[in-house]
């Protein structure tokens, strides 16, 4: 088996975090000057690990085996989310190029590839996941041109400044590999506070999102009497409260569901809301599921627009459907914990999504995680036991070379 | 009885409504260049009506009668919201300018003065009806060094910019007046909707204000499971809810009670959130009502804490105490409505507040109401019939001589 260097692999991570640090975390959104830097240096790494290093069109840096028979896409995202972890996706990059340097110095992988690669945008700043979108074929020149950030810079001008903008963008030969491996942290505590050390995931969540906009009549809220108010505050919190109580109902052991974002308009203390907005978000595994929490949020929408006073309408946003893991793949990444951390170890979904899901649609795919401390992610207090990221490293190595090794 | 006249109160409507037009309502916030130039408007109007003008350190507008033995103070504010209505306050300023030249015309009003006045920031542009406060001795000078505007300009550089800073603020001579009257348009819809045209106000309601606050844990809404969330947004419409349901059991005919602001935090819709604020207003001219409402609130919110998972207190903001408006006053205004208007008026609270609500602590205080078209008001479409303007205007006119003329 491949052998890993922990103490390595530590020393990658903490010198990319280098990277648009901020404070025990890091803030380098995708085509940042940080995040540009960052994909530069890590292409370099693959150079060193003897991988053919290349950046594409989209940002994704691939680091390629030309010299192997058999190939594993291995990798994660780099950038990070505004004020985020030092670990997140950049530990799934790092164990890439780890597996990759810890096969190439073991004689019983000679012939297996492992191609690293480091997603671009997997956080969303500029559109979904657009590096292992653009990867797989799954996103179209119009919503690329329709990309842009928060601030409202187009793509376009985005990768024309990082230098990204004349480059091809790179496509999935199926044919080319075995499938796809992927570790990054839980982000969630099940592991944490469990005392376990590895995930397996079994399947990523899928995602319903929808905008539910209420539409009262704006009025003065000292003048106005209570019979003749239409509210759209009111008739937000009561259907609020309704969904939370029916959901509850229909929820498997491991569906969420979040009323994340809530708007009212003028928002002001002695204005009646005429306009209300909030969006209501569900996540499963279950696809049946999915669609029960479907029906159900757009029968109480219905009934409180049939109920008035307020009009009442859901508009579905971007879904993404529940992906399972491949099961062999998910069989060796258990076999090679059982082997490092016997009975530490636990199936599960994964709640969040991540490129894994985009890259399963094209190839066989397979993801790993490490336990977050107290479950906490997206913000620059994440983090995780050095010796759990050190025994990550290995159980993902064992775990390539058994999938790359299989008749 | 003094005879007005219903074109000139239009015309000078009209022409005050050209400092700061915006289509067919007013955009002149307290002390902007729109609002300073009105006032010296106002200034010369008043000079023109026979009155000694002045303009105090505040802002406030006076036309002093100096040669009468009894006096009537009579106005209301001139500044209007943001893309506010023509009338508003307005209104009550230019029958104050009308009652005064009346008076000069009528040989029966010999010795009876008119004092106009139009009140700085009844709106609340840098405070709390600054203006009334002022003249009453209502606001220490702390206060007034702390007022601001919601864009961060202290009250001291407005009174600078707008040439009133080195004037002396008037004070009230309760020796000096009988009282204080107010015309205002309701605001809401209660004499539109019924066909009436004069309101007769009672009292003006108390207002009680909360600042509700919810503290759980900001998560992210895919990897944290349902039962260890601790979702400040679920305990806000949670809570928001019950209020609304109890309120409801609490009221009176006339008690309104909103909640106009709500602020998730961080307002993301796959973020679990964190902290969940909302404003809490309720309003009544019962005093013992408000009591039960408050004491309401308070165990609603200390049940939602004890109860979990997120801690829930209530900050009590700001608090107006219901007044009640002199009855004869009120029997002055009713007598002349009916003399003009035959059933065609009524007694009512306002569920607004008025700067005669500050003036009653020190004068006897009445307050007169013409209709709202739909009772649409704070909003540039706000409007009156004109035949209800003029009619307005006379019976204004007559009130003020029968209380003047009493003994």
């Amino acid at each position: 088996m491949p052998k890993t260097d922990g103490a390595r692999v530590v020393a990658d991570l903490k010198r990319l975090a280098e990277f648009g640090r901020y404070k025990s975390g890091v803030h380098r959104p995708t085509y940042s000057p940080d995040d540009v830097a960052s994909r530069h240096w890590l292409a370099d790494r693959f150079a060193e690990a003897g991988l053919v290093p290349a950046i594409d069109g989209i940002g994704n840096v691939f680091g390629r085996n030309e010299r192997a028979r058999r190939h594993l896409l291995v990798g994660s995202h780099s950038e990070t989310q505004p004020y985020g972890g030092w670990l997140d996706g950049a530990l799934g990059v790092i164990y890439a190029l780890e597996v990759a340097r810890a096969f190439a110095a073991d004689p019983d992988c000679a012939g297996l590839g492992i191609d690293a690669v480091a997603w671009a945008d997997e956080e969303g700043h500029y559109g979904q996941m657009l590096g292992s979108r653009s990867f797989t074929g799954a996103i179209g020149e119009d919503e690329l041109a329709a990309c842009k950030s928060r601030d409202g810079v187009p793509l376009a001008d985005a990768l024309r400044t990082a230098g990204f903008a004349d480059r091809p963008r790179a496509e999935v030969d199926p044919a080319r590999y075995i499938g796809y491996l992927e570790a990054h942290i839980e982000q969630g505590d099940t592991l944490d506070s469990t005392g376990l050390r590895i995930g397996i995931v079994e399947a990523i969540v899928g995602i319903r999102n929808y905008w539910v906009r209420l539409v009262g009549q704006q009025n003065h809220a000292g003048t106005t009497q209570m019979a003749r108010r239409k509210d759209a505050g009111v008739a937000m919190v009561r259907l609020a409260t309704r969904i939370h109580d029916r959901f509850a109902e229909l929820a498997g052991p491991r569906t969420v569901w979040t009323i994340g974002r809530m708007i009212l308009d003028p928002n002001a203390p002695s204005i009646v809301p005429g306009r209300a907005e909030m969006q209501v978000q569900f996540r499963d595994t279950d696809t049946g599921r999915l669609a029960a929490f479907d029906e159900a949020l757009l029968a109480m929408v219905a009934e409180a627009d049939r109920a008035g006073p307020c009009a009442c309408t859901a508009e579905p946003m971007a879904r993404v459907e529940p992906r399972a893991m491949d099961a062999r793949f998910q069989q060796a990444i258990e076999a090679a914990a059982e082997r490092h951390a016997p009975g530490g170890h636990l199936r599960m979904p994964s709640g969040a999504g991540h490129d894994a899901q985009i890259l399963s649609h094209r190839l066989r795919a397979g993801m790993m995680f490490i336990p977050s401390l107290n479950g906490v992610s997206h913000h620059w207090s994440e983090d995780t036991r050095e010796e759990d990221i050190v025994l990550g490293a290995q159980v993902f190595a064992d775990a390539a070379a058994a999938i790359l090794q299989a008749p």
